[in-house]
């Protein structure tokens, strides 16, 4: 650890305190620290230096209280699953375990809204409502935490048609610097009443306020679900497609590429024999009229784009094959070299430039003989890319920073951003900069004043 | 005006350095000064000092380097169509006219996304993207600028399908207080980078940064339109078949209630001739096949809530006459009672509530005797009256804010907001804290920290 001789003062006498107080429910060995750092970049693992498990919230004001009064760093920990660093604790400090908070508080289906404790998986939430004829589309992948989507402003596959968590999340209750707990807006589902506070925690990744609560937006299931796969000669081609899907207006629920290499790497880990091309899949949602023809008109696109012959089902087990073999992308790519880990990275441009940004992008992973499958939502001009490392090597290491620097560039300069969907957290923070320029004073400006003693998850963003 | 001698004499310094720098583009007779505070409250008319036109962003940060020397206040000014005293001056100081700067910067249709200059208003815009196949939904009635659409995270009639300003812009540029020009995002669709500023401006109402720069989200125009109306033996059928259309997912565009008073209104003023009942306005955007789909579906669940037949047309001439008077309807409104002026107010509630909302609104008008018709973005659960009130009757002006004041309490109380879409301006402060608590010292901590001079349009949302 890094932190000085000083903060490790604050944070003893803080631990001392939250000992007395939360008995069995603070922690300081060393696995559970190391777990609550889980990180999946490039970044080294950064252990707290302690946990504490949370029941409520004024378990979590408390805390905030004890280690603001002794300027120790709090850091919140929902499953883990974030990407970019953000659960390290550069400068030491408590982890705050949310995942006993994950309780659903609140449920008005009339309204299509649920509230929440911030512990509560994605997945457990959509087992509570599966009576409800409702569910919470926002699918990054990972079964993460409600509140942990909430702070990276996550997003995933279905984005392009529900949009990401900014959209999705009607407001917060938060505990901030000073130990109060604020709640960022009413139920309704439009308001004009003074600042976002809503949008400037969503995203705010721990550094204002630690969720307490969450109230989401939830949406009908859809009657009917379509799905389907085609591929293409080339990236441009299939990004193309992308673009008048959009363009057309077609509701499309998710747009998925992946490139040759993921392709050939999901036939292996799947069990699939898909052409070793620009893959796309896609899924429509709507009543079985207008998935049908939503899917007629995304093969006309399909074929004007020179595609394959685009054939789609609204059978679910066909359709679940296909898309568990999308979700197990990541460890389809791992499977292509299994000693090594996935450094993930990811960025996201108007879709205009994806094609061109996604081409450069495999050029550059083959001048630099670098393992590194791409997907992408791209619908929203948003992709990943997992670059396999041997997290040994410091030169690898080296290699997988560079590689995601030059992407960050690479984006920027094509008017989008180094980030669509991970966050800035502790690996992009010179990105940030490059991206926002002098914004990003003014979003210090913000954090110096909300938490002046910077005991929220500092490091991270700035 | 209200404000110190000491201000005052800020502003006169102000004023000397502007007078010098912007010519005949610094004015301050009186006529002009009334027209920039214009405001649709109960509230006065507090005229700034001065007004200076912007014609590009370097003079805006020109003015707002020279008043934040003198501290003198600076109101952003576009269309004047605010409605809770956003305008008004209480403190003096100099309004900045924005209709200069009314520019398309670039259009991406690739993207669907536009840049503009904040001057430009949402009709000339839409004129603009005619040949693009795209359009602006946003509506919220006037003509409004989109700076000042963003300034107040406007809405109005197709929100519920389309969203809010909150939804549609994807990034601006500001002038902030120290004269900086800030971008607050990249043109990408999603973006996870550092705080949401975007969202923090949107919705500001002037108090943080002068925008100067706005790139909005376009949408593809729908291959068809339908349209239809129908009327309900009472509010809460009509609110039942709202809410209905929203849980089955219906993609409707706008859904609108009118109360029988404003349904009178309409008759008088558009020379109609509907049944004086609670009534619905609708419209459908999609395919021809998914228009006609979506109009059935309707029409079924308003014979459910034991509405009248629903007739729903795709033939523009006959859909523009209905829509016109519901577009009209203000203007009907204040034909209700031609002396007398109409002071709106808008409140929001989860749609659950928005039958007792409106109901008891209604009983609230009976019992005080108030003219004051409802129109309802009921898919929302957002409605507005029109109190019309003689203005020079200083018992009608405290009655209207009475009103005013009861309906927010209301709506609070039933887990919504003050405001849907008119935002807290001079008019609705109390409320704002009433509503949200301690959350609007945190709002206030951002504004210090981000004004320290508290030059941007103070005395409005604190």
């Amino acid at each position: 650890m890094t932190h000085t001789l000083a903060s490790t003062r604050n944070v003893q006498l803080a631990s001392e305190v939250l000992k007395q107080r939360f008995g069995e429910r603070f922690l300081t060995g060393d696995s559970i620290r190391e777990q609550h750092a889980h990180t999946l970049t490039y970044l080294r693992n950064q252990p707290p230096d302690a946990v504490v498990y949370a029941e409520n919230s004024s378990d979590v004001a408390l805390i905030v209280e004890i280690c603001a009064e002794h300027n120790c760093p709090v850091i919140p920990f929902g499953t883990g699953s974030s990407l970019e660093g953000q659960l390290n604790a550069p400068e030491g400090g408590v982890s705050i375990d949310m995942s006993q908070m994950n309780e659903v508080v609140e449920i008005h289906p009339e309204d299509l809204t649920v509230t929440v404790q911030p512990g509560i998986t994605r997945k457990a939430l959509n087992s509570y409502l599966r009576d409800t004829g409702l569910f919470f589309p926002i699918d990054p992948g990972a079964d993460a935490s409600i509140g942990g989507m909430a702070s990276t402003r996550a997003s995933g596959t279905n984005a392009v048609r529900y949009g990401t968590m900014k959209d999705n999340v009607l407001g917060v209750r938060a505990v901030m610097a000073d130990g109060r707990e604020i709640k960022t807006a009413s139920r309704a589902r439009k308001t004009a009443a003074g600042y976002d506070l809503t949008r400037l925690l969503v995203g705010s990744e721990g550094t204002l306020g630690v969720i307490t609560e969450v109230t989401l937006k939830l949406h009908g299931l859809p009657e009917s679900v379509a799905g389907g796969i085609c591929n293409f000669p080339d990236i441009s081609s299939a990004c193309q497609a992308a673009i008048q899907t959009i363009q057309y207006g077609i509701p499309i629920a998710r747009i998925e590429l992946l490139d040759p290499v993921q392709v050939a790497a999901c036939n292996a880990y799947s069990k699939l024999n898909l052409a070793e091309k620009p893959t796309v899949f896609v899924e429509f949602h709507g009543s079985d009229a207008s998935t049908a023809e939503q899917s007629a008109m995304f093969g006309e696109i399909v074929s004007d784009c020179g595609g394959s012959d685009f054939q789609w089902t609204s059978d679910e087990e066909k359709r679940s094959k296909l898309w568990q073999a999308r979700h197990d992308a990541y460890w389809a790519a791992r499977g292509l070299r299994p000693s090594a880990e996935a450094i993930v990275t990811d960025a996201c441009v108007p879709i205009s430039q994806l094609a061109a940004c996604v081409e450069q992008t495999c050029q550059d992973i083959k001048e630099h003989n670098l393992l590194a499958p791409i997907v992408g939502h791209v619908g929203d001009g948003n992709f990943h890319t997992s670059v396999l490392v041997d997290m040994n090597s410091e030169s690898e290491l080296l290699e997988a920073k560079q590689f995601a620097e030059r992407l960050s560039h690479r984006a920027i300069s094509m008017g989008g951003t180094c980030t669509g969907e991970h966050g800035i957290g502790q690996g992009k923070k010179a990105y940030l900069r490059e991206e926002l320029g002098d914004t990003v004073d003014f979003m210090a400006t913000i954090k110096a004043a909300m938490d002046p003693g910077n005991i929220m998850n500092p490091g991270k963003i700035f």
